[in-house]
């Protein structure tokens, strides 16, 4: 069935995707530690510790959203095309790396809220894996390795969502990275336009 | 084969799913440590170590079970939606972020299991899940997104039995944060009921 | 294509079966520890430190064996079965839960390869493992649940396979429990002759 | 449709690599830590932890790129093996057992980057890695498991590009275990080199 002169099965790569994200969100919550308590029985001072890492723990909540975000966008465009080159791969892979680095960032966020420096990591591995997936579908348009019977209007309007989701993204955490608290505020927001971006238009 | 105008495929979702269970399964064996021993070769002092250890290894199987019973659940509703919209895709996203943040409220109760703020951790943790999981089989029906062949009655039975196995769950997890040692008694049997009541009538 | 009355698919069971075996075979390595040097670019103190970590290092390659050795026994068994009906699944859920636990039980022996103790949890673990595969194809034997171009003959065989194995190994790691000298010294014997046992007559 | 005597599907194999992989992918990250910083809201201090921690960012960031590489590597050879015998089995279970415990050596590079030790670990993972490849398709050569539309040209054409490949890798690992910087200067040229062998032709 499957011809054996294809370079690698899409099959192998979206496993691979689910199980890296399957993953990355999942080490997410390694990150919030179990608190030590000097009373063990003490509602009000395990209450108490756990109040201190609710920043990690929205931070969780905030990066397992972000991951699921990329995972139905990536997905949603892998549908949607046929066949991989070896650019499609390399990217997927570049996109994979930065997926599996987003744990480590996320930790930073969430130890370090109010540290510019954990924005300035977080921001670019985001942009960075944004990067990957408009490059994905921009070469696979190139090279005609998207689906024939996607109508061009259709795959057209698509690379031009991924572009406008990656400067919204790209014009919002340039200034972030200058006034923190305002980024704080926005996030929601930006989170919340992104998705329906992404989903709009779905049949 | 697969229309192209599918939101997202239903096997990429179910992919992902087992991938969050597998890993949030194996994850909650690494709260269990390997203890420190003042004489390595004394079988008689790691034993006694092992039973300090004792309520994680059981809060270990326990929420083993727990997330077992989960995944079942999951898959018995999912096979019997046949396509995925918005807030399908939305609700499993949620789902998945309860089961992933499951392993720490598993590992808060297996460190403090006699506090009653793990239990107040770990109860809203699984009325999340179970919530999630009454609201996707819900949507589904409202949107006509279930299976054609399975007979109404039939759906409305399964549906059914979700509110009970939620409500069953809420009646006993709200006492039980007042009387905690109450609720760890009960425990067994309710893991058990919850079980038949979800596999119950499967031919 | 796949009648909605089925309890639960046999692919969703084996992607969660696979995920949980990929997931415990790589998290035997995080046990083994990163040593910390006082001289950063000594490659003599390296090789001392990894050295004393030698026999987590074997504990490492050992356990990984025999959890590929249950991997494939699994999927053979499961391979023969056409339908899953709840105590299969109950027992597949039992002896992942009892994989997941087994880095656990590794790391134990990995830690105090010369402590009886060790043997005492990593035994029982590995004999669980073996019963609940034994339990899983005699049910679905005795339900008639196997695939029914397989021959009674070759059922019984398999049947019998399982058995002898798991006899084997208990009559074999009862007494190591007393010699814990003599049972490392068997241990490479034995997993070469179990694995030659499962594979036998294939195809 | 799938034979009953097949002694283990391609696509369980398939799934177990895939899991393995992205785990072991997903792993490497956990090597690199949050640091501990004095003042929570200094970038400045922050950045300059980051900046202590780069061994470990780009070791993070070259791993991954190898293991992408044998995963790419593994499924080309696999899709043109047609059939599973116990050698290929047991090989690929090696494969799998190194590429688990290449997160370790990862770890070890990452923290002793200018200790020939950690080279003395990392190039013989590698090594053997390479190795359970080249075994896995000449075995299935040999014993004619491999795909029969495959033109015998093509197939060892492929062995040819294997044998090139590992011998490459050899050659070159070898004398940088005596120097160290030198090895260092030629790692990216390698993996590139090594990346294009592999993918080279692919239609």
């Amino acid at each position: 069935m499957k011809p054996p002169n294809v370079l690698l099965s899409k099959a192998r790569l979206e496993a691979l995707v689910d199980g890296v994200f399957a993953i990355a969100m999942t080490i997410l919550i390694l990150e919030v530690k179990v608190p030590e308590l000097a009373d063990r029985r003490s509602a009000a001072e395990l209450f108490r510790s756990l109040g201190h890492a609710l920043p990690t723990l929205l931070a969780y909540f905030f990066s397992f959203g972000m991951l699921a975000a990329f995972w139905v966008w990536h997905h949603r465009l892998a549908a949607k095309v046929e066949r991989l080159d070896v650019p499609l791969i390399a990217l997927s892979l570049c996109f994979l790396s930065l997926v599996s680095f987003f744990p480590f960032a996320a930790a930073l966020l969430g130890r370090y809220p109010l540290n510019a420096g954990s924005l300035a990591v977080y921001m670019p591995a985001v942009e960075g894996i944004l990067l990957c997936q408009v490059g994905f579908f921009a070469h696979a348009r190139r090279r005609g390795l998207v689906d024939p019977e996607l109508a061009a209007a259709e795959s057209l309007a698509i690379h031009r969502r991924n572009l406008k989701g990656t400067l919204f993204f790209t014009l919002w955490s340039a200034p972030s990275l200058l006034r923190l608290s305002w980024a704080w505020a926005v996030v929601p927001l930006v989170l919340g336009a992104f998705l329906l971006l992404l989903l709009r238009r779905s049949r």
